[in-house]
């Protein structure tokens, strides 16, 4: 018990995951939750996402000891406003934002003293949404990044105790430094992966379904995180402008460099550069962030969906 | 039975997975197998990829029904032109590059008369190459294209009967058709990947293991199609120069258009984008081209091999 009573404001897939490890493993005496949907709320009475749904973030965090705000990052703001004078003295908020410098602006100004703020990012996460796409393992062996103004405060300590009992990995780290790399090894890619989908959706009307039928030579990769929630990460890329536009401009400057190399027929800087690259997924599956069975090992349900 | 002797010229997940394949069901009187590096060789013969396994080409293909050219692109033409003497009337000449147009023209100056050459492409793979990556299983459910100058030739519909035994659903195009569908489907992606990690590798440099650890935050998917083989990708995209530069030209707009939404804060246009992409997955789950499993499925994988 780590917890008396957990907020959960927003019911989606990783409040859900929350929910239900929580629940599962005994860490918190009561978890109240709520969300904007009469549909999502049901959904989530019907799951057992929480013990008690509210129809309010306002009558969710009465007498809380831990507010969790879940809402896509555009909404934090408004939500923070509206909670901000029903808040427990003593309590901790904390969120599960993907951005961080701009959910810390949206979200500080309105909590009162005597509240502690510990903005939180689990990276962990599927291409699946809403409170149906939630499971109590999600977060196993990922990292939760917190990027607290004041690290030695009780209140840091105490929500680290909370991230490993749901099975992550915890890392502090400066609010800026955290937008950094969160836009190379996810904004960046995903306006990537939603680029190259979308060209290959113009295709498509000229090709009938062959991008579909063929899409397992690689293109099918990129179809999973471009289905992530549209909500979610039009906020993202909003909230994690410069960042994000920074390793964009490095893409393009590598991206031409490579074409380059194609239209000039330069074999030897092709070849070198597919050769740096593969070390790093190494890296990955010995970090344990990555499974190395061929194709991410989906051949076999793959076979397994087929008559 | 549908051939007497095959010839499969190369040892690579490709050959190795056919080899396996014909061997279990018997569909060849006798495989024979070679390859440049003598370890891949006795690593053939260890696996029983072959009936039996030789040193060069020429041996390999005497008396062959089937030729199947396994070999990078870049090296089909010197293949062709060692085999073209030593190809036994009547014989057919196959390959499984993944661009046709060049392979065509590498190809079939070689031959002589009275040899039939059907250029195919089974779109199927995984991250994972050389002779020890074959299973049985590769060609199930994918896609087997197929792009012949003369479409109903006999030898077409043997080597459609042969792959359809493999597992493959079999399409005969047009050689360009297939190199601009492939440029969509596989070839930008792959450039686009190989970019994505290139970036993030020279990033991995100041932020130390970062890149790595919060990979699973999407650009993990990223990296596997980027340790594909880098000589086959070399090749791919040396010899399908004009439609990979074309997608990557559509898909540098595209990029262009979304930075500028991101950077004038246009929400809309973003949400927008982000909502069409992702009918296109369902598409491809619909055709049995991918798994519905949150995150391909291997989240589980990734527990498994948790402590």
């Amino acid at each position: 018990m780590i917890y008396r009573r957990v907020a959960l404001i927003g019911l989606g897939l990783i409040a859900g995951s929350m929910g239900l490890r929580m629940r599962r493993d005994d860490l918190a005496q009561e978890i109240v939750g709520t969300a904007r949907s009469a549909e999502t709320r049901s959904v989530a009475v019907e799951l057992g996402l929480c013990d008690r749904v509210v129809d309010t973030p306002e009558a969710a965090v009465a007498d809380a000891d831990l507010v969790v705000l879940c809402v896509p990052v555009g909404a934090m703001a408004d939500v923070a406003r509206r909670i901000g004078p029903h808040l427990a003295p003593g309590a901790t908020v904390t969120d599960v934002g993907s951005v961080k410098r701009e959910v810390v602006a949206a979200v500080a100004p309105h909590l009162p003293d005597g509240v502690d703020f510990v903005p939180a990012h689990p990276v962990a996460g599927t291409e699946h949404s809403g409170p149906r796409s939630g499971f109590a393992e999600l977060f196993e062996n990922r990292w939760c990044l917190l990027t607290p103004e004041r690290p030695a405060d009780p209140a840091v300590a105490r929500l680290t105790r909370l991230w490993r009992a749901l099975g992550s990995n915890v890392e502090v780290m400066d609010a800026d430094h955290h937008d950094l790399v969160l836009a190379v090894t996810s904004h960046a890619p995903h306006l990537i992966a939603y680029t190259m989908v979308g060209v290959a959706d113009d295709l498509r009307r000229v090709t009938d379904s062959e991008v579909i039928k063929y899409s397992a030579a690689g293109f099918r990769d990129f179809t999973r995180i471009a289905a992530s929630d549209p909500v979610m990460w039009r906020d993202v890329f909003l909230n994690n402008r410069d960042a994000t536009l920074e390793i964009l401009g490095r893409f393009t400057e590598e991206l031409f460099a490579l074409q380059r190399a194609i239209r000039t027929g330069d074999g030897e800087m092709l070849h070198d550069y597919f050769t740096r690259t593969r070390a790093i997924r190494r890296g990955i599956i010995e970090a344990g962030q990555d499974t190395d069975a061929p194709d991410f090992g989906r051949s076999k349900s793959d076979r397994e969906g087929v008559a």
